[in-house]
């Protein structure tokens, strides 16, 4: 029995996605652009084991048995199985096991490191040596933007003018641009959103400001944002990624009936961040903050503002008592370590909000990250003596204590927990 | 003492007015139109007397003197004074008493009625018989969208060339469509709202999509909308008119810092009357929000479905308490005189949302109304002895029992209260 088991990362559009150009192929009306996260904090882990004694291909999502298979998972099977030069690979039965390492409701996002990873692990199993380029047009029709989560650091999804020209591009590596940080806030929340699948073709269908923005916005967009990216110039990235965060949601409200992804906690993030940057001495832009099909915000900030950042977060938002948070393990970040600048605390002060206390659950805070990582067989989910999911004990994460680091690897095989339907495609960019 | 007396009605932006070309002439980016409301229901009433004993033009505003006058007001009563062939005229000063019907804080429009009543009033004084439209260039110089309360029915506002082609278009009169009603919801909020000028300078700065919807959205938009109007196809009327109150609050997202005016009521307001018109069996639109700068919905629909209406907000939003409302003498308009349909108060029980109840404070109703009307003197709020403020008991109003169907004259007279700042811009497109 061969297993083969990878991590793969998320990715947090900062040039959006929405709209699709076919909705089969999720082909997009526009390119886009992203930062991918750590894979060992924002997560999907797959093992896939193939063994001739198999007699279907069964899948198993965070500790359950899917009675069928999603129709995007197959026809990416059937697309890698088809590329392999092996005659046998037709006959071939999988079992797949995955799990994500977020909480389950955190309304993060799932599908596009769910996707990623079921190509990428599939695609060494079958010993495929393809480029990754190609293996993202395969990974792009199982949820569009699990696309761009193949590579690490700077990456666009060009809209190409087919199937095998709408792929992702690598801009730049992991390590170029090592200050930078992205803070996740996940919102409290209670009413359920539209799906970003749904939203996409209303969207496409009836709002008149979207073509402009597809093709006239967006290109100077992405240039512009791969630029500051390469420059390292954090204003005129915060910039652009505030401008397209809200251009985005402006689109979503041009729709009919309109589209609200965020809520009351969302938009004090957003006055949060503006007065923030606001008492910068130098006129810098210090955070920003952009926000995909949900309520929850993604803070992009440097390392060197990145504690204060925090703080500045768990006061105004959890009623005093620390966000608990989960951190990057190459990051050794520690929250309150130090005071908060009198001016920061006093800004602090003033933005909090009676009825916006506990707005935040909890924070993700994560460098820019590599592409997928193959891990040791010891990391396996599956049994090899049975090619069944190994028995693991199903701990709740996301409940430890507060303003604690954790490293989500040593939580990875020990209590490896809930969510992530690959094939759903909430709040996915 | 030469005394004139005036009311003028407010009118409700259904094609947006969102950018200034010229801030110190009012002159839009785009052309707008709007409906006049009726002017015995949401009103500003102007008295001005003129003497030669004056020493000096005094403003009195909803029982208050300004210390001084509001610049917008000195230029609009300079450019009248100009237009008079009276070479007298230049020497004179003028006592101005001005009252709005709404009660404080109702977020309701006043400048357009207000600047509208001042204008129209001073013309009356000085005998000035200038066409109307001539007329709305000068109204349009104290508040852009007073130049459409000149008018009643269906007005257009020209962006035009320049200052004197900038100007309002009489398009159908207050008796062309006698079925069409607006229901004014005054939503609860706390925040302060970001006051229209400076959005529309920071919109004009920064959104990227405003430059596409004023030139390309907008002309096509105000076509059609005129058409529907005319052709009575309220269908047309709401699908165009929730469009675009949806396009111009995306555009103030797309600004920058993005601009939010509307609240959780009225994105709730916004899902119950989409899920209305879902509910009707023929597939016609029957009800159909706008909204200005500020949480407030302006709900339109049609004499047929007015109670069924107002009976479907008092039951999501008041906690199964009525809403107190006040219409249009007009409109003979009973609320509760029978009950919802099935599937009406099914709705209503679906869409309750315990943190939204409460979320409408009070309801006016009113059929599209005519331009300003002269009063009888004794309607006057001047007093001919002294040409000051005659003495009216202030009472409050507003807070009178709910459900009953008031008549706006009857309270005019004896309890006229505050708000409406000529020369505040809140609340206006």
């Amino acid at each position: 029995m061969k297993v083969v088991t990878c991590l793969s990362p998320t990715n947090i559009a900062i040039i959006k996605y929405w709209g699709k150009e076919n909705p089969v192929l999720n082909t997009p009306l526009n390119s886009s652009v992203s930062v991918t996260l750590d894979p060992t904090l924002l997560y999907a882990k797959t093992s896939i084991a193939v063994d001739q004694s198999f007699s279907a291909t069964r899948m198993w999502l965070n500790g359950k048995e899917l009675s069928q298979l999603p129709s995007r998972a197959i026809a990416v099977i059937e697309l890698l199985k088809s590329l392999s030069g092996d005659p046998k690979c037709r006959k071939m039965h999988f079992h797949i096991v995955s799990e994500n390492s977020f909480p389950t409701g955190a309304g993060l996002a799932s599908s596009a490191a769910g996707y990623a990873s079921l190509v990428y692990t599939l695609a060494q199993i079958l010993d495929l040596h393809i480029p990754l380029e190609e293996l993202s047009v395969i990974a792009r029709q199982g949820s569009g933007s699990a696309c761009r989560s193949l590579f690490g650091g700077l990456v666009r999804w060009d809209k190409g003018t087919d199937s095998a020209s709408s792929k992702a591009i690598h801009i730049a590596d992991e390590t170029s641009w090592p200050e930078l940080c992205a803070v996740i806030c996940v919102v409290n929340e209670k009413e359920k959103e539209t799906s970003s699948t749904f939203g996409m073709q209303l969207s496409k269908r009836t709002s008149a400001l979207l073509p402009f923005r597809t093709s006239k916005i967006v290109p100077e967009r992405i240039e512009a944002m791969q630029s500051a990216f390469l420059e390292k110039n954090f204003t005129q990235f915060g910039r652009i990624l505030m401008q397209d965060s809200n251009q985005f949601h402006a689109i979503c409200l041009d729709t009919q009936p309109p589209i609200f992804y965020m809520n009351a906690t969302s938009q004090h993030i957003i006055s949060l961040i503006h007065a923030y940057n606001n008492i910068s001495e130098d006129g810098e832009i210090r955070a920003a903050y952009t926000f995909d099909a949900g309520p929850n915000a993604v803070v992009y900030t440097t390392r060197a503002y990145l504690e204060e950042l925090v703080q500045l977060l768990q006061l105004v938002y959890s009623d005093l008592k620390n966000i608990p948070f989960e951190a990057s393990l190459s990051l050794h970040f520690q929250s309150n370590s130090k005071a908060l600048r009198p001016q920061v605390r006093q800004l602090g002060d003033s933005m909090r909000n009676p009825s916006l206390r506990k707005g935040i659950r909890r924070l993700y805070i994560s460098c820019v990250g590599s592409g997928p990582v193959i891990l040791d067989p010891t990391e396996s989910l599956i049994d090899v003596r049975n090619g069944l999911p190994r028995k693991l004990p199903l701990k709740e994460r996301g409940t430890h204590s507060m303003g604690t680091r954790r490293s989500a690897f040593s939580i990875g095989l020990g209590a490896v927990v809930a969510l992530a339907i690959i094939g759903s495609f909430f709040m996915r960019k």
